[in-house]
C-alpha cells in the first residue's frame, strides 16, 4: 500500500490521446494530456509517456510509488508485455520492461477497459462490492470482471473480453475470428449493421431512420438509430427492443457463470440510448438465474472518462511491492 | 493444511445415493456408498449423514480434520445453506449448520459439480495449472471455474452455473427461466429434443434413429442419437455436428472471458460420443480469440465416479482453519 507522501501516476493510453492523472492518498492532484504519436511506432510513444512522467516527479516534491497504464490491446499483465494493440499500431511491445527501464519504478500495465473497471470499483459505480463485472457499449463492447477484489486477468492476461461471448452460435461474423459475438449484435457498429439490414430489407419503413441519418444507409450508424428512436420511430423501437434482448443475453450469460453482486453498465451506446438500461434490466431480470438475480444490481457507471487514469494509478497504489 | 494424522470425509450426495470416501494424506483409505432416503425430507437425509459420519469416526484411529460435501443444488457456500436442490427435493435446508452442530468439525458444503471440478484440479486433470474450466455433459450441462487457485463461487454461491450461459438470444426454452441456454441445445435433454424435432421434421432422414432407439419419437434422447450416429446415419452425423457447433459456442464463451490454460470437458454425452471431443476443439480453435487459443489446451475428464468424494475430501483439507 501507498505511504502518505507517495503518489501515482495513472495513464489512459489511447490510439489518438493520452491522458494521465497524478493521484495522492486517493485524490487527483494534477491533470495531463498529449496527443499520441502512434504513427511513428512504439519507441517514440513510449519515449513520451516518459518523459512525461519524468516531468511529473520534477514537479513533485512527494515520492513517485508507480505508474500504472490502461492500453487498448491484448496484455500479459505479469510483464506488462503489450501483445496486441490495433488501435496503437502496436504487435509485441514490452511496454512494461521499457517504462520499468525509463523510470526506475513500478509499472503496472492492463487493458484500458479492465482499467477503469478497476476506477469504477475505486472510486465509482462498484464502490463497496468485491465482485462485479462491468460492460461498455461502445462501437465494441468492452468490459471487466472482478473477483474477491481483484481484476479478473486470466492464465494469458486476455480474460474479461466479454465482447466475445457467444450470443448466438453459428451467427453474425465478428471482427475476431469468431462466429456470433455479443458486439457484433450489441456494440455499436453491430447495431449499425443490423439497421443498415432492416433499412435494406423495408425502405419504407426504414424512411425516418435514413432521413434522420442524412446520409446513404451503408454509413447509417447506431447514433442514428438512437435519433430515429427519439422521434417515435417504429422501425428503430423494434430495433432498440433486439438490441436489449441481446444485451441481456450476454449479461444473463456473465451473472449466470460469474454471480456477480454489481453490473455495471456504460458506454457511448447506452449514453446515446438511455432506455436500454431499463430495457436491458428487464430481460436480465427475465432470463437470468434466481440464484444470480436475487443479490444482482444493475448500474450506470458513473466516472465518465478520468475513470482510467483514475483506474490505471489505483492499481498502480495496490500492486506495488 | 492437514496433519499427517488427519483425516477428511469427502461425500457426494445425490438424489439416490449418498458416496463417501476417507482420505489421508490425498489417498482414499476407504469408500462408503448408501441410499439417499430422499422421500422423507432433509431431516432423516442428514441425521444418516451425520452417523455415517460418527461411523467412520469410531473406526478410524486419527483425528478428523472436516468434512466436505458436494450437493446437486445451489449452495450458499459460506454458511453451506443449501438455497435449492431439485432431485433432493430440499429448499432452504441449513446443511452446513446441522452437520457442524451433529459432528463438531469443520464442514465445506459445495456444490457437487464444482466438488468434482475441484477433484480434477487436485487428483485428476487438471493438476498442475491454477486457471480451468471444468464442463461436465450429462442431462444438462454443469461446471466449475477454478480461477488462481481458487474454486469460483460467486458472491451468492451459485458461480459456475455454465449451463445457462446464454448461445441463442431469445432461442429453445430452458428449465430455468431463460431461453437460448447451452443445455438446452448441448445439453442431453436438449440433445433428445433436437433429434426428436429433427425426426419429426423429416421422418425419412430420421428413420434410422427411430429403428435405433425402439421408442416413439417423443422419447429419443442422446444416447439414440449416439446409437444412430456410429452406425453411420446421416442425420444424426448433422445433428451431433451442430451439437459441437453448440459445445464450441458455450466454450468459446468461457474461454473469451476466463482465459484459462485449461479446459476439461466430461460427462455422459461426451463418453457416449467421444467424436465430439475433437469436433469440439476444432469450433473452439476456429472461434475463440487468438489470445485465448494461445493458452488453452482442451482435455478428457480423467477420474470419472470418484471426482466427486476426492474433490469434496480436498476442498475441506484445504479450506480448514
Amino acid at each position: 500500500m501507498s505511504e502518505a507522501s507517495e503518489y501515482f501516476v495513472g495513464i489512459d493510453l489511447g490510439g489518438t490521446k493520452i491522458a494521465a492523472g497524478v493521484f495522492q492518498n486517493g485524490k487527483v492532484l494534477q491533470k495531463h494530456r498529449l496527443e499520441t504519436d502512434a504513427e511513428r511506432g512504439s519507441g517514440p510513444v513510449i519515449a513520451d509517456l516518459v518523459e512525461l512522467v519524468r516531468q511529473i516527479s520534477r514537479d513533485h516534491g512527494g515520492v513517485l510509488g508507480g505508474v500504472g497504464i490502461g492500453v487498448p490491446g491484448q496484455i500479459e499483465t505479469k510483464t506488462g508485455h503489450v501483445a496486441f494493440a490495433p488501435n496503437l499500431h502496436w504487435k509485441d511491445v514490452p511496454l512494461g520492461r521499457e517504462l520499468r527501464e525509463g523510470l526506475g519504478c513500478s509499472i503496472a500495465v492492463t487493458n484500458d477497459v479492465r482499467a477503469i473497471t478497476y476506477g469504477e470499483w475505486t472510486y465509482g459505480a462498484g464502490r463497496g462490492v468485491d465482485d462485479l463485472v462491468c460492460v461498455f457499449v461502445g462501437t465494441g463492447i468492452g468490459g471487466g470482471i472482478l473477483v474477491n477484489g481483484e481484476l479478473l486477468e486470466g492464465s494469458g492476461g486476455s480474460a474479461g473480453e466479454v465482447g466475445h461471448l457467444t450470443i448466438v452460435a453459428g451467427g453474425r461474423k465478428c471482427t475476431c475470428p469468431g462466429k456470433g459475438c455479443w458486439e457484433a449484435y450489441a456494440g455499436g457498429w453491430g447495431i449499425g449493421a443490423r439497421t443498415q439490414e432492416a433499412v435494406a430489407a423495408d425502405p419504407t419503413a426504414g424512411a425516418m431512420i435514413l432521413e434522420k441519418a442524412y446520409v446513404d444507409n451503408d454509413e447509417v450508424s447506431a447514433k442514428h438509430l438512437s435519433q430515429a428512436f427519439h422521434a417515435g420511430d417504429a422501425l428503430a423501437k423494434k430495433l432498440v427492443e433486439e438490441t436489449a434482448l441481446f444485451l441481456g443475453a450476454g449479461i444473463t450469460s456473465l451473472v449466470n457463470i460469474l454471480n456477480p453482486q454489481r453490473v455495471i453498465l456504460g458506454g457511448g451506446v447506452i449514453d446515446g440510448i438511455p432506455e436500454l438500461m431499463d430495457l436491458t434490466k428487464a430481460q436480465v431480470r427475465a432470463n437470468a438465474l434466481d440464484a444470480a438475480n436475487k443479490v444482482l444490481e444493475i448500474v450506470p457507471a458513473a466516472l465518465g472518462s478520468d475513470a482510467g487514469i483514475a483506474g490505471s494509478a489505483a492499481l498502480a497504489a495496490n500492486r506495488k511491492g
